[in-house]
């Protein structure tokens, strides 16, 4: 039967194919699984398909499926209701100690540690005997689907270290923890961001990362499944931002949706293209005497855009990857080096093409080469300028690859080009 | 003293550090370091580092040093080696079951499950029974840093299942292994590619995967710490491409390294600029008679540039993460209609600006925008087909992205703008 069939599927898969369905099927489907597949389905599913999902869905039935659920999962489902909603659900579920942890993870950011992390885990106190410790771990296991390791507080619950299986089995049951446990433990904070916790994690191979608050308290702790998506929405987000797309969309959402994604991007290229016409069209007596000049305006146009956006995006990446170190000054030297060494190469060969392949005159020719240099060092100087400065202001500098700063280096290109024309050829 | 503060050091953090030293410095601290410290440290360095390092220690150091790390690494440090210097260094690697491995990890795509995969992994035979297979696991978990799954096999080696540690514990030591595995496990084929195996485990959350050969025997395991990288990899390479760095390069790479990243865009670029001055030249009379249609060549170059890396983004996002499905036609229909969409809607707004905005006459701003409607469906087919084709051709779609792809769509755009200027001004 087709319960069986389901049953049988990853609830990963379920979810894919929940969401190609439409709402009656969808919610006849999730109501026919078992309960705990159903919880795992939901929080697979597209963020839109789950809204409206649970929009079907009574809160008694929300919270029996939160019940199910890691503490993680549970707050990201929870986070997404209205205000009202969110009470309600809560108040229905039946372990208060589950619902009084998702309550705690409420509280932090989604794009932190504390908004990655789970309350489950397995800590023992150094103070406990091996004993102790075992039971005590049997106990906290049950809740946590991988182990990974065994963390270690003090009284007031502080992370002083962690615990090797191994030691543990091949200790006196009376030894105490704070004698056999290693003191040495990766951990983050748990308002540190998310991008942190992922660079953190992938440098030292770690499956997973306690969590502590500013005071050092162990209060979570994070997998590396989790961190694995960080880093997926993260690329695509920097990627779709580069190419020009304003929302995250999918290439198999509809029609609507992707326009919504894609038309800003092209309003704003638009708006930039027509600027650019009335950059040149301010020019006019260039455009009487001398309109050679206008047949460069696309190479100067495309040299800009593409200076610039290299430039951001290298430290774009500099920055998420932490390569980006010391003053800003020194970086922007540095492109402002890179710069002139690109521009002197391109200007020398656009000056020998342009004067004897398009036999433009010498003092055209000189124009479009001093322009060019300006641009491509201006160009070089803002794409570098502007992700630090957005970095520093605490926004995502990712946004200096998009459509609004690239345009508008677009436009400032031509502009520089036709005053440089002014200055050199006196109109 | 300097060698008790890098042994305190993690591996991950020495390599950042000598990443930055000279090769004299660098050489002295990789010999100064412990012996397993120095194999990690290896495995964790620049590419150009590491082959400059690797040039100073002699074939016997190598193979010392290989021995320390899982077969996965140690293949991927020999594989950068020359073929001769590949059989001196293997030929002193002490542990001949060792050396073995990595020949045959050597055989492997580095881009595939078998490039990615270590020989390190805990298997058990269907036919044992528990107690057997307890001890022989004890044998076998020595040279596996972390367990994570034990995999069923049957006589032939073929993977059958796993096994769970608890089920293992709970029964009593004479059953037969076959009478307590689970049947269900995941698994990769040796030949798929690594974007394909980083697919599997992040949707199914998993943290290791056993790869089996084409008839089924397993020969190998994947943990997710090297899959990670992998996800960072690929991320990067699309970003860099989208924003036309050729090369894989960092923010502190020198300025002759970044020079060869991200010259070759900027010179397409020109070439691409110098091909729209000479289609513009080559309708003089366009020049001569309509001068104005040259002040929205920008306007009409960035859209068409705009919207293929729009559609091709969105085409090699979707083939990444699996969500385009079906026929190219289909897609490209989609396109189609979602370029209509657009095109009416940003032709409508150039219509009204340039006739009543800009003064054009009636003609030229018809010109205009059915030039725009061309160029955005144009874009945006061309945009889509290109990354289902060179997919299709066992080429990284992501190249569509790239700066030869997008500048051809801008001069592309730039040439119809005329032609359809000549069909309608008729010149
Ligand atoms: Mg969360
Ligand atoms: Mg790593
Ligand atoms: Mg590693
Ligand atoms: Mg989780
Ligand atoms: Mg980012
Ligand atoms: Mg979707
Ligand atoms: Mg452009
Ligand atoms: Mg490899
Ligand atoms: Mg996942
Ligand atoms: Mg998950
Ligand atoms: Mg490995
Ligand atoms: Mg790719
Ligand atoms: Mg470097």
């Amino acid at each position: 039967t087709l319960l069986q069939i389901l049953n049988e599927l990853h609830y990963a898969d379920i979810a894919e194919i929940i969401n190609e369905l439409n709402l009656e099927e969808a919610t006849y489907l999730i109501k026919l699984l078992d309960s705990e597949k159903t919880s795992d389905t939901l929080t697979e599913l597209d963020d839109d398909v789950r809204e409206r999902i649970l929009k079907n869905l009574s809160a008694q039935e929300i919270a029996d499926e939160l019940l199910e659920l890691d503490t993680d999962d549970a707050a990201d489902i929870i986070a997404e209701l209205s205000e009202e909603r969110k009470k309600e659900v809560i108040s229905h579920i039946e372990d208060k100690e589950h619902a009084k942890d998702i309550v705690e993870l409420l509280r932090y950011d989604e794009n932190s540690a504390g908004g990655l992390m789970a309350k489950e885990l397995v800590k023992v106190n150094e103070n406990w005997n091996v004993l102790t410790c075992v039971k005590e771990m049997r106990l906290q296991a049950e809740h946590v689907t991988r182990v990974h390791s065994i963390y270690v507080v003090d009284d007031d619950e502080k992370l002083k270290g962690r615990l090797s299986l191994k030691d543990l089995l091949t200790t006196s049951t009376k030894t105490h923890i704070r004698d056999v446990y290693i003191p040495k433990v990766d951990y983050v904070i748990v308002n540190d961001k998310a991008e942190d916790v992922a660079r953190v994690m992938s440098k030292y191979d770690l499956e997973a990362i306690p969590v502590v608050d500013e005071s050092g308290r162990l209060v979570g702790r994070i997998t590396i499944d989790d961190i694995v998506d960080v880093i997926r929405e993260e690329a695509e987000k920097d990627y779709q931002l580069a190419a020009g797309i304003t929302q995250d969309v999918e290439a198999d959402d509809n029609v609507w949706k992707l326009t919504k994604a894609r038309l800003p991007w092209l309003l704003i290229g638009m708006f930039g293209g027509l600027g650019a016409a009335s950059i040149i069209e301010g020019f006019e007596t260039a455009m009487e005497k001398y309109v050679v000049l206008l047949i460069f305006v696309p190479l100067i146009q495309s040299t800009a855009g593409n200076v610039g956006i290299q430039s951001s995006a290298i430290v774009v990446q500099g920055l998420a990857n932490g390569t980006i170190k010391g003053k800003i000054f020194h970086r922007l030297l540095k492109e402002f080096v890179l710069g002139l060494i690109n521009a002197i190469g391109i200007s020398s060969i656009v000056f020998l093409i342009s004067h004897f392949g398009f036999h433009t005159p010498y003092l055209i020719s000189v124009t479009i080469c001093v322009a060019l240099i300006t641009v491509i060092i201006n160009a070089a100087l803002i794409g570098t300028f502007i992700p630090i400065f957005l970095d520093k202001r605490g926004m995502d500098p990712a946004v200096s690859t998009g459509p609004f700063i690239t345009t508008s280096n677009d436009i400032l290109g031509v502009f520089i080009y036709f005053l440089i024309a002014k200055l050199i050829l006196g109109f």
